[in-house]
């Protein structure tokens, strides 16, 4: 049993962290400065990238010992809040069983020009059609993802939402939309959620 | 018209920039290190950020001018080799119409512990039956897009391939599949996409 307060010591030390990497991530794909100032940047980087090498889980973030205090979605792709790729998404859950975020999504996450690339948009509404399917110590696994684009994601503030729509036995029906910041929606989901038989954990 | 070695002299000056930190991402969420170590790493990826910075797009990589010498997909999140995010697929074309990619996927892609998010596969497989219907001068863009979800995907070296199933008046459907490193489908997609009207650049 960790205690709470290990958890945000830990989160208070690589947090922080994940968060300059996401901003260097923007930055490095808009940056336009001359060679030798890029190359000057790059061995920071790599200098960086070598002290914080010095001690590191062999493989990835969900892998390592669950008793070490940090939370094991801190890794995830999606809401992850060490992970740089991560926007990380901040998922509201409603008395209703509803779930929603209000996020951004920058430069890092662009198919078409100005556009938030579709699989990108397919990657979120799986998540949080997700969500809706979870229970505590029983987690819901993706089935089948059906996403219908209704037109372009613009990059920026964003909103996603999602509820459960119905369950048929074992199998659970969410649905769920992106809606672009004059209150459009762009993408809708459904996806079929099943809790794997004897995973609890 | 921009001369082929601009291009060459542009790739060669920030592709090595996205290499660096696409690795600090990875190392970033898999650091053990203390509290003064990430200090002064994060000081120096600040400082990076703050070089990088001085002269920069004001928007997204895709919105800026294209006579620079730059590829658009440059900055795209799936194949863009200036998008630290992108793991970037190659993707390969057959005589035939067929694509494939060979790619590896570590734990900025996490979902499950080990495993990719599924989101991220369908990331992966929304841009990859795109490339079957792509034409020069001639995007597609998705209608739909179904995943069927067969197995979990490891983290680690992963395949992917799609082909165009049919073609029915403006819809082409395409369809794919990722497969672990021992061979096995862990996922397979179904997508339609079009051509949108008067839109061929």
């Amino acid at each position: 049993m960790t205690r709470e307060s290990d958890a945000d010591t830990l989160r208070a030390i690589y947090e922080p962290l994940a968060n300059s990497v996401r901003q260097l991530i923007d930055i490095s794909i808009r940056t336009e400065v001359d060679a030798s100032t890029v190359a000057m940047a790059k061995a920071k980087i790599d200098s960086a990238a070598a002290e914080l090498s010095t001690a590191m889980l062999p493989g990835s973030f969900g892998l390592r010992k669950k008793d070490d205090g940090q939370g094991t979605a801190w890794g995830n792709v999606v809401i992850g809040v060490r992970n740089p790729v991560a926007p990380p998404l901040v998922i509201h859950h409603g008395s209703d069983g509803s779930v929603w975020t209000d996020f951004e999504l920058g430069a890092a996450y662009e198919g078409p020009a100005g556009h938030a690339h579709g699989g990108v948009c397919a990657l979120v509404l799986d998540h949080l059609l997700g969500a809706t399917a979870h229970k505590p110590g029983k987690p819901a696994v993706t089935g089948t993802l059906t996403i219908r684009y209704l037109r372009g994601t613009p990059l920026g503030r964003l909103r996603a939402e999602a509820h459960i729509d119905r369950v048929e036995g074992v199998k659970i029906f969410a649905v769920g939309r992106i809606f672009d910041a004059s209150g459009e929606s762009t993408v809708q989901a459904e996806g079929i959620f099943i809790h794997p038989k004897g995973q609890n954990s």
